[in-house]
């Protein structure tokens, strides 16, 4: 999985009909320190995540494998909200 | 997903059988302030996307998941037209 | 999916056995203006590509997605020979 | 597979339910010599993995090919601990 | 797939169950002209290569198409041992 930062929403009303009631959030990678890379991707959005928050991303055929994505067009997902992590025992981030 | 926007189409008559009847776009991917990135990718159209068009292209195994393209050997589909999409609440893209 | 001309052949007689009978393309990668990137990949062909044709390839498991390559160790393969594409209405190529 | 050290773990208790009890690990990827790439992954750990540890990391949809990640929105896995690797007859590492 | 070389092996005792047996090779990838790039990959050996031998490197979920990794967490396998390969007619690589 991937770091990221939900940066915004993207609207979309014609899309492929199992798409309907999916959220679509951007998100912005960030590196092991908290770093936005400059790399982005749009995912669905699988357990409620909010503007600036820090996240996971699965990506692939993965990302089909939550209750809200399964079997849809969708190639990234946020899977979980990020509480915090720790590089060689210092916590780097911490909501 | 990635953003891209519909820059032309690909005609090939020599193709998979289960190809048939499938539309081909070139689209070229921008970044979340919707500017060219460079890169590009031939996508199934799923969703009847038009030229200039904002457009989701959804890559890998998930590009099979459309009505359009279900078992086609088809790597990357649009499954999305944009409408609008906004970073930290200010709208960066509107159709 | 990616445009590719077709530089080449590889030929391999120790393989899995499943690969029997599948010709072996070398393909270089072509950007939307139609020159080459100097990426390159092995595709299985599925459609009867010759030495410097355009063709598409699509790569994953959608490279398993033909009647040759099916349930394959293949992760690219040639399922179309591109007769033209144009970008913003102008021909870019044409065979 | 590639070869990375285990370099912290990632926390999230708000995440899809089926992530419970499965633990993840930032994971620095490495080169053939050992030397940090300046990539990262975080990755599910399928085999007990501890800090400073020289690990593989299976991605994609192959990262479900585990007990720990069957089924689950994981495109990384920590899939086996490396206890050495050699290059042209040299040992490169040796835990 | 990608060509590559085989530069080393690779040795785990810690390991998801299904990996045992398997062999793990140290890859190198080379260009179209047989050159190393710089890159490399950890692949399971399905057709018994040998150091410095040059070989195909299937990725993803394909890697899973063989009798030796079926249902493994391997995203990389070696699936044939390459011969010869040649571009606009000229050989570049002979055995």
């Amino acid at each position: 999985m991937n770091l990221g930062k939900v940066i915004g929403t993207v609207v979309s009303t014609r899309k492929e009909p199992s798409m309907d009631g999916l959220k679509l959030m951007l998100v912005r990678y960030v590196d092991s320190e908290g770093k936005e890379t400059g790399g982005h991707v749009v995912a669905a959005d699988a357990v409620g995540a909010g503007p600036d928050e820090l996240v996971l991303v699965a990506s692939g055929s993965s990302a089909r494998q939550t209750a809200a994505t399964d079997k849809k067009p969708v190639d990234a997902v946020i899977m979980a909200i990020v509480d915090s992590w720790d590089i060689d025992g210092t916590v780097k981030y911490k909501k």
